[in-house]
């Protein structure tokens, strides 16, 4: 069958974070970002879904094989970003404030470069909490 | 970054209500509807999804703030439908039978209302039971 | 084997319901009940969880069938309360508030009266949401 | 209202499989498939989510009578697939893995044949595990 | 009726923290406590259940209003731990390292105190993560 | 602190079985394990929950470290039970029906031995679908 079908694979990482900009005042951080601005940090448990889409290969009934995304994803995200700070122990969020929408991004486009093919779409969806997710389809 | 990424929310009312043509004859309606058509109502813990997706804003790192997304939907959607009748309450299913499809078009069309901003997309997904839900993309 | 284990079985009804003390004044219960006592009922999705308990049965190696308790829950529970207003459909309520306690203490008692031995034990689980919950131990 | 709008029904079922492709050598076939390719099979608890598009019943307020879509699906996928082996209990699994990208296309070619209309579109989400999980949009 | 029930209430807090003992050698705390140990802080989301056990009120039906315990727990932990550093923001981990054990030792502690009464008892759950959790019931 | 307290691991295996008993006829057998009993197996899902409760040591704050758990459980259930066929693979089981109950006790007596001291205790519950699972206190 020569059929387009997505594999989805769902991770999970922990990490303390703060929400900030640094070219605003105090008052203003806490202003826009509230609770999440706290200097001492706060941290959340990550649940990362990671959807790849493309033909079935007809050898192995396989998109992917979903333990090779696991190691991947495990490689360049969770090796990266588990049990760290956020924004002290990883470079891309030196300049780059760890909103969900921004983790997203970065995880797309760390993992479409580890990927490294044009035979398959990648998207990206982070849950933060149960009840505040994102989602990048890197479009 | 000029990114498109999707924010979603999940918030959560408790509803009675019941599914009736006031159009056709008792029969057909218990035919049609079965145990939902019930005089007596009955109820659902509906779950809301409300996906809004836009371009991240560069200073705040956000799509839109996620504590502003939860307060109009609680002001325009469950203020107006939680621990309510939604046949005998909820103006907007005074004429029109709350089926979950029908109730996921009016929250898309009160929530677009309210955001009020053409640089926003809305999708709900409204869950009536674990096993039965809906989606409207307003498209 | 001679041992004592527990065997779990959940189940699932959608009901109306009104939370309501007739011998106290409209304003005494709206203080109490606040939402709950909309006079036109609300309503939920109950999940409704029913623990066993007794020896395992070497010829088969279940403490109880599990097919045959999902029979008696549906029997005596599912075809009484689902889709049904509890205030107004169901005798047990007629002068019991149908609060999540007197509702699980309502299915104890009739599983136990359904079930009808003395070498196996009851205890219910009542979900109202999936944040309120209840458990009666019918001890 | 004339919107178009998705209805969701998640069914659930039991089976056993083992992914291997006979035209390999049982060196290769480990390699590849690793545990999965066990020669006495292991199981699966599946979840499946079937995804209906159309425009609203008038009359009804439905897409789709959800009634009549579990009716579907448990003709045409449960009582061919629950508490079977994949592998030798299912002939569309004779000639062709059953891997979850396999599974859902099947799913979906039978039930797109049963539903047999045009104005009805159809999305299959299968979830082998609660990490592991595919989406076949029939495209 | 004259019975005892539980109700249980089902709270949600987020928070960084770290394991570290400080009268051991950091390799010793980094042997212990592997990437917990991080001190740059990682983070959770908590997930906390709170079960009172106590008669059923004849005059509301309740054990507890849940209304009324859940704002007990809201003033009593979540003001003092959501987005909070537990070990920086927190008194009572000062001295005391901030496991998932501690942590529902203080919150029982707590509770039992802003409770105030004999006739019910209380049982704390705490989820870490989906896969770890403690159970402190108070004894 | 000198509190007891209950450390909760959560781990996950995919196994196939058949519920059969040889000293009855194939209808006997057909008559009670109904679709169970298929020949050619079925699967499932299995959710494991390893209860541990002992005192809280004041060094580390823990009852036990739940790394050290996990790796017990991976090593003497998981190694032994995942993607295998429960009755043709599992020493345990081959004469022993694998109900879920029975399954329990196995992995509670496995586990005991393994943990192999007196000041903690054990209790094991075992999903084998998200409706249907036992539990076993090991008393």
């Amino acid at each position: 069958m020569n059929r387009k079908v997505s594999v989805y694979r769902l991770e999970h990482f922990n990490a303390a974070h703060r929400l900030h900009n640094p070219e605003w005042s105090n008052a203003e951080n806490e202003r826009i970002f509230g609770k999440c601005n706290n200097p001492n940090y706060h941290g959340h448990n990550y649940n990362l879904e990671v959807k790849v889409t493309g033909l079935i290969n007809s050898d192995t009934g396989y998109v992917i094989d979903i333990k090779i995304l696991s190691d991947i994803i495990k490689e360049h995200v969770l090796d990266a970003f588990d049990h760290k700070n956020l924004n002290l122990d990883v470079p891309e969020f030196k300049n780059l404030n760890p909103t969900a929408e921004n983790i997203a991004v970065v995880i797309h486009d760390k993992l479409e470069k580890a990927l490294n093919t044009d035979s398959l779409t990648l998207k990206i969806r982070l849950y933060e909490t149960e009840r505040n997710y994102v989602e990048y389809p890197g479009e």
